[in-house]
């Protein structure tokens, strides 16, 4: 019944004709969730359509400033970029998600590619054997590991692990293949699914199964091995600041930090809407440890048999998440326009075929110009035009373009930035022209907003009770002196929750005393609580 | 010692300057396995280097005639397409390998985005009783099924298959997404790495993981869902024979090979170089039978809650291994034009560094000038130029280049054809313009080849005695009237060790009586001993 009665109210309102196109009465819609009642009637649908349609589209989103984490999730599953599977931990990532991750993949792998790396493709499997072979690494990595113990109807003698990472495998390999120093550098990357079986999943950023790109790469010197694991971080850094358009701090990780098995680790750490710190790629230097223990040797130039030096770095599908939690605002999305799957969405607006087919007109013809160089989503579904204003908003296409017979006589379309919700009417002519620039000025700003509040949460502290004061306050990054000593740095965490995020390259000059034991020799460290 | 004295008969030869360029030599070279040391030699290398590189290179491989079988695995491995793994039954897709596999991924990833399809990413793993809803499925993938029983430290409390295929996944999540015939129909393909638990396995053709495609598509109609089921055999098809230069025979599969849980399967089916069927890949109708088990239903256009109609299809990475048995010889890999990693390797021929830097020039701009036209790799390896010339020619690349100081005299370029070994000079300011020409004439032979292969290996038969006798003289195709009796079909197996490869779906016009029964109402079958 209470769907029925929204469904004449819905009625009435939407012959209110054009003014339903108002921003105002827009939000009236979904505050009130009309409009896709009205659609659905429209669409000549029986009230079990409207029903069923309505139960996934007229929803709210929680308020980022009251459960930024429920808002989260909301917009994860609303503007469809994942789903909960029936396996537990596991998510399925939907088309429009995907789409963004495919994005995100090429414009890393191109960079990959670029400095010189290749792609491989190694098992899914890993002897226990083998991935016991280097302690610190299995007892690192052993809590988290799916074990398969049994193929069609036979048990397995050995249990086989689904890879959490595949250092193993790959050195296992590099052993076989390096003889002498000409083999040398190998540098081969892996896109692939791991497994770690986490206890508190989250969608994107902590699944049992994720996708990422592992590069595992061994080296003639310790300086050529420093220089290619810096080199990665950098392009991880550039990658994520230019198409995800989030500023991140590169730096190096606290022993107590560290990957399994490393010698060192170094990071880049973001900021999401929520003033926490999120781990956006690391970039592994092993020395010459793991090539001892999976004995990678070669032939040097003098003759001499040598121990190679390896790396390891990779990002994963967490970063899908991370573009979510750094732009996204109470609306839904806000997609960087260098990776979202639609750059702009086209709205039409009529009311008979005879406007519909004006209005085609010009759509069709600004594709042709486009040819390809933007990717434009004409949305020609029978929903109304503020259920499509709704829908794309929320799925955070940076620029919707509404064409009405009113805009098509006056030669014109009105561009809305999803950003910062600005409109202007740009004369047909020169849209194919000004539509990249709109985009570029977009990704620019993106950036420049995400930069600035990063900035706003950033504090410098000499003291654990100024975070402790602060933090309670908002989250956000704290700058600190810090002596190198592990009991100061936990002492930190358990006060404040915050972890040591890292120690930034580009120090910031400042010095000081420890945080913690007042020690004098300190290096500025960047605490905060963390996904 | 035997090493020592190989390297002084080496440089000796090596002394026949240009002569050593000359095929005949080079063969005896590589006969006698002399290249590798005169190049270790002129590397300056000590005998150990010489040893581990010759352990690597100066091998033979298997002449086809003798041992097909062995020499496929002798070229997989030589020409680093892929190598054992740790793991039993898995392989490792090396560089040369997965570059051959991404270009033959992202030539059917057009089509099938050409087609209306999205791309998704569904979980790896499949809990116990979702598997078993569909009895007839899970019947026919347990037994081939890896099982996870703990994750980290614990068991499971129920088990999770690792999918080896994922129509239970997808079809779950469809019955979660489909509510109206607006949300019809639903287009989803996934790349992604699945394990059957193989007891026999063979680099690409048979391996327990293996990559490839699936998609998964939900249609309101039977008609929808039949044409999308040959919409995608048709694109397979084209694929196959466009791409890899493979023809193939796009057919129906008989009740007895049909996947599991399918109403009706189709195939396209290749031959190998030794007369050999391959499974190309397939497209199965499932018509509303999965959808009742996962009850899938939208309200249709008339009020009326039905069952969607749904597909499946896929290809995998054996498609790797029917490139290489397709179009390979006794020298190694053949490589289709359009999928090849390098489509041309441009050798350097000179004696000094003033040669060196003309011959460079000369390179440098045919790259330029081809602006990433050609995938164009410039082997400046320290490698002598007889070892470079084995090395391509072993790995397939369509053209070899060779440019010495004498060609640079002459403003030429010697082009040397992969597949006929046919050698032309061209001139270096046509060869930006006539390379791709000549790669397409490549590709297009290669296609005209394989196909009169095939057909000068198929044969119309009306008995099961003319298979037997003919399949023990050579392996090949045989077509024969069939009742579409299974015991028939089985008959046939038992005495021939063909299996009924498809039922064509171009019809030859043919008829007679059944090959085994003699039963007249028949249909034409393609019998066939398959990998």
């Amino acid at each position: 019944m209470g769907v029925r009665r929204r469904f004449h109210l819905a009625v009435i309102i939407g012959r209110g004709s054009d003014l339903i196109f108002s921003r105002a009465s827009l939000l009236a819609f979904r505050r009130r969730g009309y409009n896709r009642a009205f659609s659905g009637f429209l669409a000549g649908f029986g009230e079990g359509a409207d029903v069923s349609e309505a139960s996934r589209f007229v929803q709210e989103i929680a308020e980022q400033s009251d459960d930024f984490s429920r808002w989260y999730t909301d917009v994860v599953l609303k503007a469809e970029l994942a789903d909960y599977s029936p396996v537990r931990g596991c998510m399925v990532i939907r088309p429009y998600g995907y789409a963004l991750w495919e994005n995100m993949r090429d414009a890393l792998d191109k960079r990959i590619r670029a400095t010189g790396h290749v792609n491989a493709y190694f098992p899914l499997f890993i002897p226990e054997n083998l991935l016991k072979q280097e302690a610190e690494h299995v007892a690192g990595f052993s809590p988290e590991v799916a074990w398969v113990t049994a193929g069609g109807d036979d048990d397995l003698e050995e249990r086989l692990a689904i890879r959490p990472t595949s250092e193993v495998l790959f050195l296992t390999m590099y052993s076989k293949w390096i003889q002498s120093w000409r083999d040398l550098p190998v540098l081969i990357n892996q896109w692939a699914n791991v497994v770690r079986w986490e206890m508190r999943t989250y969608l994107f950023l902590r699944t049992m199964e994720f996708l990422w790109q592992e590069g595992h790469t061994a080296h003639r010197t310790e300086v050529e091995a420093q220089e290619e694991v810096l080199r990665m971080l950098e392009v991880y850094r550039d990658f994520v600041e230019t198409e995800l358009a989030i500023p991140v701090i590169p730096g190096g990780k606290s022993e107590g930090e560290k990957f399994a098995g490393a010698q060192a680790t170094y990071t880049i750490e973001a900021m999401m809407g929520d003033g926490r710190a999120l781990q956006a790629g690391t970039s592994h230097a092993f020395g010459q440890h793991f090539a001892q223990v999976f004995n990678i040797t070669f032939l040097d130039r003098d003759g001499e048999r040598r121990h190679v030096w390896t790396t390891s770095w990779g990002v994963t599908t967490r970063l899908v998440g991370a573009v979510v939690m750094a732009h996204g605002d109470s609306s839904g999305l806000v997609l960087p326009p260098r990776v979202a799957p639609y750059q702009a969405v086209a709205v039409p607006i009529f009311r008979n075929e005879e406007e519909a087919q004006r209005v085609r007109g010009v759509i069709d013809d600004l594709a042709r110009r486009l040819d390809g160089r933007v990717r434009l989503h004409a949305d020609w579904s029978d929903h109304t035009p503020g259920w499509k204003f709704n829908e794309w908003e929320l799925r955070g296409v940076p620029v919707r373009l509404e064409i009405g017979p009113r805009d098509v006589a006056n030669g014109q379309v009105l561009a809305v930035r999803r950003d910062t919700r600005e409109k202007q009417a740009i004369p047909v002519g020169e849209l194919s022209a000004r539509l990249p620039t709109l985009l570029e000025d977009i990704q620019r700003s993106l950036f420049a907003k995400a930069l600035a509040f990063r900035e706003s949460r950033s504090h410098r502290v000499g003291s654990i009770q100024e975070i402790v004061q602060q933090i309670e306050v908002e989250r956000g990054f704290f700058y600190a002196p810090w002596c190198g000593n592990g009991e100061c740095e936990a002492e930190v965490k358990a006060k404040t929750g915050a972890t040591l995020r890292c120690l930034p390259l580009r120090g910031d000059g400042e010095s000081g005393a420890c945080l913690v034991c007042g020690q004098p020799e300190t290096t500025t460290a960047v605490f905060a609580r963390a996904y």
